[in-house]
């Protein structure tokens, strides 16, 4: 599987389980993952999936328009960058992008 | 200095040399860069600066919304996130974010 596949398929994970069952997230991340959101910091799985689970809406809707990938790091980690809208509790759909890197290799 | 003015110090510059001095971002990237740019892969330095150099416009100006930054690599690099606002020969602003990785440590 090319890398532009696994970083699709990665990022169509990702978002489904956001949309679907937010709690799940925290298998997604690891003890040494950081989340920048709106200025601020999380460090740690845990952390991280208290953050998203406590986001003050109960639908959202990712649509993703932009993939793009790099390699990054010696051990086949890759950088993913996402653009898209999100639509909250059936509200307007609003801009995002969000990176996901993954320097230190695989999950 | 902390790791965001950091951060910060380096996206004012980049972006200042983008608006006013395309060619010289060519000073701002590595052998080992690489450019996603709307689908489009460019390595290395001198392909990344043709490819700036070649965009079709003459005036552009961005204004910096948010920067994020974290810390990437065991070797003091820096992930940074951008996004803003860009206006291209005077037209409508349009909205812009760019990622910065920098996980083999300092340029």
């Amino acid at each position: 599987m090319d890398p532009d596949s696994v970083a699709k398929a990665f990022v169509e994970h990702y978002y489904r389980t956001f949309d679907t069952n937010r709690a799940a997230l925290v298998g997604l991340y690891q003890e040494g993952s950081m989340l920048s959101f709106e200025g601020e910091k999380f460090q740690g799985a845990a952390a991280i999936a208290t953050k998203l689970t406590s986001l003050p809406f109960t639908k959202c809707a990712h649509t993703v328009v932009t993939v793009d990938c790099q390699p990054a790091g010696p051990t086949g980690g890759m950088l993913v960058f996402v653009s898209g809208s999100l639509q909250v509790d059936g509200e307007h759909h609003i801009k995002f992008s969000q990176v996901r890197p993954r320097c230190f290799g695989p999950i």
